[in-house]
């Protein structure tokens, strides 16, 4: 749906967070200008500098009340988290995160100690991963904590990936395991935090995730990726830019898509389908990634070589447009599900 | 006052702005990393890349109910204002904007006209100086919304201004008029720009003000400019932080600061004092720079040469701490009363 064809009566709820960013596109400059590799649309947009490493610029915005709350985010983890989903977008190029900027609308009657939290978790994800906080802005914010974050990094030219490279016939691949974030979301949102110490790592990856950073440069580095994404939104969604801007479509094996033991456990016990959580629940920040079937044993040499974060093949680019979806029932159109902002399907998991 | 010395429990009513920059600022790298010639602490941070031409780099965040309303700048203006308020902080390095990106937190409830309004403006002055969008986010905001603009730009190295070179001796200097933000300000919140015509100018300067872009760049490529800022708080506030990173003292002529008749005239009949308005309304997105005596008559030359914004002498550095004010009746130390956020002046024009 292009929003130069609805009324301007009406209003956001009406439309989604994609339409809006195509109506602000179209805004934009028609033809790129020289110093722009790479605009609106990618994870990043890559700017040739007059050096030889272009340079990797993405920003993300958290609202209290949308994107966390004070129930499932402590001060800390909100910090480490404001900053991880950006080292996400950077990791999903194949580039190196250098240099970030903070801007944060703070309620004024946050306390010190909530900003020295913040600031601790920032600075935690910052040391782990060599980002040095370089500017921001501290403004009032009347009634709840807004953050912008703004992350540069850079990469080579020839190690840059974008979204838009998948064919056909390529594997795609995933890193990780998926629905764990979803999964920890669901936990605290259910106040069932005090008995899930067996559920940790689902309760980190929502709260404190750890972008696979190291994995994304050896993918870029390699030249086998054709295309790449991180899974922010569910990979329905995610697989969907990656399939419109290749101009392919793609075929998932559910019985592929690698689910941990902890999720499929949790999901029996609370009656949930644990396909749910991995396909839509987003926030995962895994890669997901294209590349040529030739190249197997080398993408699972390359991930194992830097990591010992696993890569999985869950589907294939097919010539046909659309998501698919295929089950032991068979093949079906797996909408996208994902989390929509202003526009909200009853899917959603958060 | 440091906030380390600020007990947990005090909240964020209880400093200021520049005590929270402080905090975050102590949690930052107590080196820079090589990568960075400037960080935290003036108009823009300063990146080196690996090619000739350094990174810089400012972002600016308005929020509504604190930065505006919509009694004070329609969508449009608003766009426009957004984008301004950080090419004046590209401008008062001596730089040349190039790249945005545009981080919206957009109510649901909003209009799909007021989003092409808001783009149209942020459009106008993008093209009038050369910039390109490309990027940003686009989220929910529950009750109000929030823009934060990230802007980079670039500069020779040798032609970079900071805002630490101020010198014992020096002149200060200002481009433009002071006060007409302010006065435009007053107007629209008095609910008097029905009668307002004769003060169109003023309204402008506080809906679409459009910073000198080419008198800093002109100052910065001159070499004759000691330290630098932009006019965006207030003078009082602003020429302390020049002050501050200088480590020297400031006394300003109040019959030198330059206010244009139409405030003069608006302040006599409204029984407001004008020269508040120049010193502490802030947001006229001048520049006020610091230079030696010796140059007064290149600096003349040189802005008159590419702007018809005159530069206008208001005082000098000196040895002693401090900012003051020479009036007919003596000199008077100068307090910032610029406007704080969080800690709010009695003092305070909007």
């Amino acid at each position: 749906m292009g929003l130069k064809t609805i009324a301007n009566n009406k209003n956001l709820n009406d439309l989604g967070e994609a339409d809006i960013i195509q109506f602000i596109q179209e805004k934009g400059p028609s033809r790129l200008p020289s110093h722009l590799k790479k605009g609106i649309g990618d994870d990043c947009a890559v700017l040739k500098t007059d050096g030889d490493r272009p340079l990797l610029v993405t920003t993300d915005t958290l609202v209290e009340g949308i994107h966390f709350t004070n129930q499932t985010l402590s001060p800390k983890a909100l910090g480490w988290k404001a900053l991880a989903v950006n080292v996400s977008d950077i990791s999903a190029m194949g580039g190196t995160p250098h240099t970030a900027f903070l801007s944060l609308g703070i309620k004024p009657e946050t306390n010190v100690s909530f900003i020295e939290s913040f600031m601790a978790g920032f600075q935690a994800i910052s040391d782990k991963t060599g980002i040095v906080l370089a500017g921001g802005d501290t403004v009032e914010s009347p009634s709840f904590l807004v953050i912008t974050v703004t992350l540069l990094g850079d990469c080579l030219p020839e190690h840059v990936v974008y979204r838009c490279g998948a064919r056909e016939g390529d594997d795609l691949w995933v890193t990780g395991t998926l629905g764990n974030a979803a999964a920890g979301l669901f936990l605290l949102q259910n106040k069932q935090v005090a008995q899930s110490s067996e559920f940790k790592s689902q309760i980190r990856a929502h709260q404190k995730p750890m972008p696979p950073l190291e994995v994304g440069k050896a993918l870029g580095e390699s030249g086998l990726v054709h295309a790449m994404i991180d899974i922010s939104d569910g990979i329905a969604k995610d697989l969907a830019h990656i399939c419109e801007q290749s101009g392919v479509g793609a075929v998932l094996q559910a019985a592929e898509i690698p689910i941990s033991p902890r999720v499929m456990k949790l999901a029996a016990e609370m009656g949930k389908n644990p396909l749910d959580w991995a396909l839509h629940g987003g926030e995962d920040y895994e890669l997901l990634f294209a590349a040529s079937p030739a190249d197997r044993q080398k993408i699972i040499s390359l991930t194992a070589k830097v990591s010992n974060i696993p890569a999985t093949r869950i589907g294939k680019a097919i010539r046909q447009q659309g998501i698919w979806l295929e089950t032991a029932k068979g093949r079906d159109r797996l909408g996208p599900g994902g989390y929509f902002h202003f526009s909200r399907s009853p899917a959603e998991t958060r």
